[in-house]
């Protein structure tokens, strides 16, 4: 049973943990760290590193993602991002790193421009002529309107994510807002869907049962995001995560097999973040900011995400991440290594191998074995 | 039972919950927030909003009282205010906002100027000309004085309110602190009665039998309160709201059915504290400091309530908000939005809605209903 | 039984809690502040507050002893400080409050001139003729040997204080080290004796089996105390005082009646501190730092106790309170007010009878029933 | 059975527990400090301060091990440090002190050279001519490698360290990754061998079936150390301790009667922190940064130790002590004072002798009984 304490007379609240106030326990045998590997599959697209790019123009951009796919992740392009609002992007992503800033109510004007089909099935086009395995964000509101261009372009594996989604929404009259039912949605594509993000256990398993291939635990808090103190929701993530994995053996078991990738996104910005986040369950990780930060990154040192342009309540700030462009790492760098920065904000995925090795796991799968200990609260 | 640990040997406490201890869980549904209601029914009055504007010179003023029915919600203005002090209380908001500050020994001058029942009688005169519900408030201290000309002069609502009131007040032998016993009082009155602070079960329960058709929890800790240093006394509003919250169920079922409204005091800032403290139980909240930032505000930039102007014991200090006169929102931005800001200041209400949306709830009752996560321990 | 865990496998530690992680909950009973006392009486000495000033130089001198005396409180001179070391110690003191800084290596300097039997003698019969009660501090270390001194020359009440102390005292080889037998010594003497500080119930209950009237929980943690980092100990004021309170309890049962008076020392700034030591069952506090920043304090504007001139391990700094002359309140203004300052500093004792009056007591004695709630984790 | 919160559903974790979380509590009984001794034996080795001092080029070099030696410690030379890979490392410290600062690309450079087998063993000489015992320190990787010039240059102690290790290693097919069978290994050898650091009951314990004389518990947590942030490792001391203590019971057991000691390694600054080790079980402590702001310090204000320098994944920032040359303390008084400065960081071992003093025990096994409070949490 979870941990309940008593917050009033007769109401009962469960604690949640955050990654960052657990640790790994190192257990009574180390390994060689090139006997590691990190190595990831959803349906047929084996990768590397278990790294989803999250999608956020400050990250992935046409060109990014042939690298990301290079360097060993799978990069998400925003089916409702500045590349398929603009023919040509470039004046949008000079006003947004602007270094004399750039305003919530600029970010919000520059994305009231309307997504368009066409620029969607260009953008896909474009991809699939670079090589790889092309894959894109919408949003659960424009799902219905907007995944047939993403299909006849032929995107590899679609990702409909907003902030909190559920597999059951009881829509409004509006007729723009048509509702999605995810279950039929699905079963009718023959691409792999990733659904979410989501918080708990029963909504982690309603998302399983609509046919998702992978399901995203949280909704991407990073350092600007306002959506605790906009709306009230936390998620604590070692918590959402370890019950998401209670939901996949559940749904494992229901099943009879059929196993669901998690994909934890948020409060991530280190390799140890990372390694966490895999112990408590997930098969990989969506990072948006730590890789906005880049050398490559389209942002020109600034993260944003879709929450940042909502254009009645935004939820998170633009984010000035400082540095200078002569100071930035690459991508290579921030993913792979090798580094001379100590901050444990690069070679990210080295890092996992090594603490893989130390804790003497050689897959991510047996990883998520690993013990942890609860070494700080917040 | 509630929560409890020991703190020494025989001397148990039990443990309390601020607001930001906590955060919302969504559920396995999810809802357009066009199909939400956040309006509040008290007695015979309905308001669009849940939100009761605080009685502090630096908020209600009769011409933000307007607005603020505008808008939705319910304005109180205080009884012993400036505006019941003063003929024209011009100068001394002047003073109080004065750029160079105003000190609490000024604060404490400007607030010893008598009460006069003339001048209370001509603001809810002019309040009932404008059209919109009347509520004033009288500390319990004086009540029985200056009660008379407040009902005399027809207000809707009367709002008995100090920082911790008790149904049963053991009174010294002064004159002037005639006892007021809220039982009989309310029961000769024909307008409803809110009362409070109050901050805990007990109390709360017993405010409820004195006939009163709201009561206040909390006592309006905001960014100045010094009560806790001064006084030693805390309020936990998760825990002391859902507390009330229980004594209004036990209070339901003794009563068969008299149902007492809940409304909040303190400890809220954004969106998302206010969505936590209706989870908790409140039916609506009541806002100082939030909305003293608005542009309309009479408080120039500055709050205050009626602790900063003690004449022996300040307890709060005369906040200097720093935002200047050209970067405040409206009352309307700061209630309703839309907005460009992502602070979660702005668009309270419609920050509730959203969030009301995404768990699934469609009306305030039904909100209270929803799961309750601790995220992190002050 | 005490809140337990398990620090690690086989071990265990009890939790304490500070003053600043509690809070006081009303009742549903309030009272108007004139019909509140808050008398202190200790064997036939009746006090109007439940003050003691502590030995330090940085409060207490003859001159601000007579002021204390006048205010209702009781002032304890250090019989091994300024005023026992120095005929005339102005220029100690000018030292010390050198707007330039005094170092700690000074400190060391100006304390190791040897305390003089005459000057104890002088200093007391001053006290006395000014018709105050006289209290003097000896460590236990100098008690043997100073003790004559004090007592011929007609001191009231003796104080005998170190950091931590013992009823068992198992001595070095040194001459000068000469064991105290606290049992013994207290058997002896005509004048009541407070003992302390102790930091927990075993040595609580042995120190109030010396015979001694008082007992002083902790050491004085102030701001600038270093005690927990050189030497590991840290006293959590709320459980400890509790846990004494326990001995007090079992005290009282063994003896049949006797009443050990348990005065509170550390960790408190503010009204709210002081209400709260006194509710986990101090029967009065000890107060130094508080009182140095009062404008009659002789340390001008510094604060600074035995621990801070220790000859090989000083274990607090000397500390600037940073206040300007003109800035400094009267030492009436701290102690009862009234005051236009709002940070809970000052006026301390009429918090104290507020929140007394707000929780519904009317005596110290009752005050100890009242309820504590936990608000905050340090 | 040790403390476990559900971090998730069907996941638990133990609660872990930092040195600064927890403090000593005294007894009812004292002592006086001259009665007291800290003297610590390890094999054949008695050292009059449970001491040994770290392997990094920032502390320990051939003279200040002497030093060392003399004020009553251990110091261990870094076998694979700068004395070893240069033959005159003056311009290596000179890079690495420069005051205009050095950068972690730097140190990975410094530290790229070989090391040399001539070096170890002339290193060693120089020690064993000083007269002094002789510990050198390798790493787990190179100990089949370069422990045959160690051991035949004539160490007295041979301490095997890396970040984590553990008694069984799965090795990769590198040939330049020999696997190093500690309990063979050691089983070979005449010396007394010290292996560390582990985390955690079972690794301590398999380390101690190696035959190892001594365990290092912890990786020298310090205050530039990001291991937590890059590997997602942490170690709550105090549990790690303790644990490491059950351990030392479990195989005392077990071999009826072989006592392996517990030196603790990381995240203590202060004589307070050292004295909480030692109560949690430890028979010494390892330190590295609060030896390196002495005066006599090679690393000219300046602290680092191997993690800094790590050629892929640098784990530790390079700490400008920030301490001007004048304001140093010399060894002496940074170990066994007497010191002016009362910030708990000098006289580090007779802060310990006087809490023993204080808490009534004479003997650092002893000392290991005292009672632990937990007064703060992380």
């Amino acid at each position: 049973m979870p941990e309940t304490v008593e917050i009033g007379l007769g109401r009962e609240a469960r604690r949640g943990y955050h990654l960052d106030e657990v640790a790994l326990v190192p257990t009574r045998r180390t390994r060689g760290s090139t006997v590691v590997s990190t190595a990831w599959q959803i349906d047929a697209h084996t990768f590397e590193l278990p790294l989803v790019a999250a999608p956020s123009d400050a990250v992935v951009s046409p060109s990014t993602a042939v690298e990301i796919e290079r360097l060993g992740g799978l990069a998400v392009l925003n089916g409702e991002g500045l590349w398929t609002r603009y023919e040509d992007p470039t004046d949008a992503f000079a006003e947004i790193g602007d270094p004399d800033g750039c305003s919530t109510a600029q970010l919000q004007q520059i994305y009231s421009r309307p997504v368009s089909d066409e620029l969607i099935a260009q953008r896909i086009s474009e991809l699939r002529a670079s090589g790889i395995r092309v894959a894109v964000r919408l949003s659960p509101q424009h799902t219905v309107a907007l995944s047939p261009a993403v299909l006849k372009a032929g995107a590899d594996i679609l990702v409909i994510q907003g902030t909190i989604i559920s597999a059951e929404h009881v829509a409004s009259e509006h007729a723009a807002d048509a509702a999605l039912n995810l279950k039929t949605f699905i079963a009718d594509l023959d691409i792999p869907v990733v659904v979410g993000g989501c918080t708990n256990y029963q909504t982690a398993l309603h998302l399983m049962r609509t046919g998702a291939a992978g399901v995203i635990v949280g909704y991407g808090a990073h350092s600007g995001s306002t959506t605790h103190a906009a709306l009230g929701i936390e998620v604590p993530m070692a918590t959402a995560i370890a019950d998401a994995a209670a939901a996949r053996r559940a749904y494992l078991d229901e099943t009879g097999g059929r196993y669901v990738h998690l994909i934890a996104y948020g409060d991530m910005s280190t390799g140890g973040d990372i390694a966490k986040a895999l112990v408590c369950g997930a098969d990989a990780v969506m990072l948006g900011e730590p890789l906005a930060a880049a050398a490559e990154a389209p942002g020109a040192g600034h993260y944003w995400d879709a929450t940042a342009s909502h254009p009645r309540l935004p939820r998170s700030a633009l984010i000035d991440l400082g540095s200078e462009v002569e100071d930035r790492s690459s991508l290579e760098e921030v993913l792979i290594g090798p580094t001379s920065d100590a901050s444990g904000e690069r070679n990210l995925f080295g890092s996992v191998a090594r603490v893989m090795a130390k804790c003497g796991y050689s897959s991510v799968k047996e990883f998520q074995k690993a013990e942890l200990i609860v070494t700080s609260l917040r």
